[in-house]
């Protein structure tokens, strides 16, 4: 079985399989990549049982019939990666496959294939979405996602699916952050998909339609050259809606670069022992920034456009909350202070989708 | 005393002594930055005990009498780099060094300057070079020198200083690269610099003349903006010229980056365990590279200009011992090959200054 498909097509559908695979696992078949040939099309596949991938390129095939091969995932990609040639020749023989390019030519073992776990993937999709908005939604959300917590659902993202919108939503129990897309998929479920996977979606989400499927646990979606199964969590996301404030006695508008730059400056003298800690203080248009640590103290104040019943208020962050919800977003944002040890909120002016929610530190 | 210095300038100079400073030490004072400011210049000085570095900017400075202040220099560091404006002023107080910067303030405590160590650099240079070729020179060699060896004295990089040339070497063992500047320095002097003191020095020379001066066991130099002293190697650097062939019953002449790319291909089929051995067959103006290893077997010819007594030759090396030899230089290379088991001879034909030894692996 002998098959010609351009190095760049296979090296660049390899490597986003390749990072699904695992280099070692206890379990060796698991870092195996499965190779089918049918027909005009070569697929490549692989699990590392929370994401299963599927990348499907043309290729021109010397038979009809179908077969499957399998072998070790990053030496085939380490031999692709380097390959001479605009075009790679793969030859299927019983225990070897032979790659030709240019003036260069490798035998690799093939492994058996009776070890390897059959994927299997939906056959219709109920649902669908524009791809880069997806992407997107996920995107601005990920980073208020815990990384280590005692309850593994706040490691998660949530996605909620329903007739009206689609929405992502994270939080770690100190922050949040929301992007409400007001687009329908078809669908109608809540699923939460764990951080580490919700990376890997981001980086296969391509451009035109993603249709969507959500069964047995899992979320499966079908994208361009890419099929994938996500194994979703289990357990109950908190009621973030309750937690969210709707009065604000004081908010401020301010460019979230400009702010996110002053408030990384400033937190360079933060303690870092001690949350990070930067302190603001609103008052006359006025946004004042302080840190102070070991090492000494600073400040930056910035203009604001400030509005609201209260004419000032004194609030305490850690810092890198929030940086990451300033930076999620582009151009003005507008920071709503609901008071000195409640949430506050913050919006993007430019995009009405997305919203963060920090809860202040306390002070004293 | 105040003074006021372009941000960029400052973040440059900083960056280099940061790198010498180490961030953390048993012994505190080593981690500070000693600022020293005199008439209309601001030096900044550090030390790991293997290098000292000092760097001069120009500063308006609001006074003419001379002052030393000491601070840590990471956290000096990241501040500068994070100040928004193109100017900063620096105002030292008796216990804090505030620093402004555009709408930023921010105030450092100051160090005791009591326990910092005075540096000492000399008063006069009896030698010197064209920076950037000195500079050429170690980059050439500095891959073959040992990172972990038996004898010290190979984890270091020679240079023979005398009234005809400048000669960087470095070999650990199983290979060897040379650069010969057909320079005279004005100095007389064998010296040997460890290798992590030849990357830095390697960074810190510029454009211009370099100043150079060997005394008390350590080679100082002053270039552009800096001047350094380096701890040198004790020990006898092994008598590299009587292991170099003379007689090469083969040789033949191949570009080097193809080269170099063949066997890095070639070589992914190689054992790592067993020396990374990449194979290398000459006849008749065809040099045939193969790999053979527990996932598979490679192969790859190059057509090469043969010339020598004998008709065909076979060789194994460490693949990466080859790769590095031949990137070290660029165009065509001519490589040597005086017998199976004896060191093979490459050298570079557009630059005749490079010569490189590998000695093959033994084979069965």
């Amino acid at each position: 079985m002998r098959t010609t498909v351009p190095r760049k097509q296979l090296a660049d559908a390899l490597g986003h399989v390749e990072r699904i695979i695992p280099s070692r696992s206890s379990n060796p078949s698991l870092s195996l990549l499965q190779i089918d040939l049918n027909g005009r099309s070569m697929t490549l596949s692989g699990s590392n049982l929370d994401i299963d991938i599927e990348a499907k390129i043309p290729a021109d095939v010397d038979s009809t019939s179908s077969l499957t091969y399998a072998l070790p995932a990053h030496v085939f990609g380490q031999v692709v990666r380097a390959l001479p040639g605009e075009l790679v020749e793969l030859t299927f023989g019983d225990n070897e496959l032979e790659i030709v390019s240019g003036t260069y030519g490798t035998k690799l073992q093939l492994a058996s294939t009776s070890s390897v776990t059959l994927l299997e993937f939906p056959l219709s999709y109920a649902g669908s979405l524009d791809a880069q908005k997806l992407s997107s939604a996920l995107s601005h959300v990920r980073y208020a996602a815990a990384v280590a917590e005692y309850q593994a659902i706040f490691r998660g993202v949530k996605l909620e699916l329903d007739d009206k919108k689609t929405r992502a939503i994270a939080t770690d129990g100190f922050r949040l952050a929301y992007y409400n897309l007001p687009e329908a998929s078809g669908l109608d479920a809540n699923i939460v998909i764990p951080s580490r996977s919700v990376e890997e979606i981001i980086k296969l989400l391509g451009d035109g339609e993603v249709k969507l499927s959500v069964d047995n646990g899992q979320l499966s979606f079908a994208n361009g050259p890419f099929r994938v199964n996500v194994k979703l969590m289990e357990g109950t996301f908190p009621d973030y809606n309750r937690v969210i404030p709707s009065t604000f006695p004081i908010n401020v508008s301010v460019n979230s670069k400009q702010l996110a730059e002053a408030v990384s400056r400033v937190a360079l003298m933060a303690d870092k022992s001690a949350n990070n800690r930067v302190d603001m203080f609103v008052k006359d248009g006025n946004l004042q920034i302080t840190a102070e640590g070991s090492y000494g103290r600073s400040q930056e104040a910035l203009e604001v456009q400030q509005e609201g019943k209260e004419s000032e208020m004194a609030l305490a962050y850690n810092a890198k909350y929030l940086t990451d919800a300033l930076v999620a977003a582009e151009g003005d944002m507008q920071l709503r202070f609901s008071g000195t040890t409640s949430p506050s909120v913050f919006s993007s002016l430019k995009d009405p989708n997305y919203l963060a929610m920090v809860v202040p530190l306390r002070t004293g």
